[in-house]
């Protein structure tokens, strides 16, 4: 049985996991599930993830991992090779931590400047079954939280090629997925991160990006 | 040169790292940092962590681990026995996953709902070096998440003796802080719950609890 990733093209979470698969080499299906038509709600997927949320993976042995946390931590250890999260406890500490941080700074930030601020996403504060209304200021909060976030990569990537370690981990998905999904609450990064610019551009490199 | 944990007895986040030393049978010296007086941003904390956040663990080789992911992540590998993240891949996909909500449906919602009301908080809605005025709609909706997330927890639970696999792992150490911290903003478990009461009284047995 093939691998299987339930995906949305234009979402930043399933892109995480869809980088992670191409940067492990791994081929797998696709299904497609559509965000806008409120598809992830629907019984069918329930039925695949009951947390409405996309990325799911279905493995080989045909379980299914519902979040980008069991993904990674699936993939890594079942296909180690290219270690993505780190190989000695410290550089495994420095991928934990920076992708945390880009996760709870970056990712999370922008999701509540967005999510609470789009007419699209009236009570749809935050993902999964749940209903919550929207929350003005925490959208102007994100906004702010993520440009502070940026300086922080910002001063991390001074002199280094990647975020966490000599080599690109899964710290460099979760950030570059934040950089680029920051453009829907208009954070762009600036000639006032001059680091920040150059990963970014050398990271355009890797034929993971264009997913 | 020992392990050091610079701590604050009276906080939940520190305690998940007291608790993953003390089952993983670490000795170590603690440092205490006094968060009702500001000692996390004072100058001289700083200069151990910049995040001016608890707990940061000093490593045997003297560097600092910032934050609970980096702990995890360099203990796990650097301790391996008893595992506390999982051996198989499926098992490290179900720690990392419910890990990580409890994180963030649990941790994260009663963080929410304590320091966007509480007095004692005022500026202070997120940690860190950074000031971040309360938003109160966000302490309401805090609440109503924890208590979804007790549900969650509840029925997962049910037939189970741990949350992620057979064994205890750090998903039940981010649990039963979450579970433990909720007191503070008035959420509990209740005989509405009866495989979350009933885990929580299972795990007073062991010696970690106290800590």
């Amino acid at each position: 049985m093939s691998l299987i990733l339930y995906d949305c093209a234009t979402a930043p979470s399933p892109r995480r996991a869809r980088i992670l698969l191409a940067e492990k080499g791994l081929a797998h299906e696709t299904v497609q599930v559509d965000l806008r038509t409120g598809e992830q709600l629907s019984e069918a997927y329930r039925q695949v993830n009951p947390l409405c949320t996309v990325p799911a993976l279905r493995t080989e042995e045909g379980r299914v991992l519902t979040d980008n946390a069991a993904i990674a931590a699936y993939v890594e250890a079942r296909y180690p090779d290219p270690p993505l999260m780190g190989v000695t406890p410290e550089d495994k500490a420095e991928v934990a931590s920076w992708a945390w941080r880009a996760e709870f700074e970056g990712l999370l930030a922008i999701a509540e400047a967005f999510r609470n601020s789009s007419p699209a996403m009236v009570n749809r504060a935050l993902p999964g079954p749940v209903d919550y209304p929207q929350i003005p200021e925490l959208a102007q909060r994100g906004r702010a939280r993520v440009q502070q976030f940026f300086q922080t990569l910002d001063a991390r990537l001074a002199g280094r090629e990647f975020i966490a370690t000599e080599r690109f981990t899964l710290a460099d998905i979760t950030a570059v997925v934040a950089v680029d999904f920051a453009r829907i609450v208009k954070v762009g990064i600036t000639e006032q991160q001059p680091h920040l610019m150059r990963w970014r551009a050398h990271l355009a490199e890797r034929p993971s990006m264009v997913l």
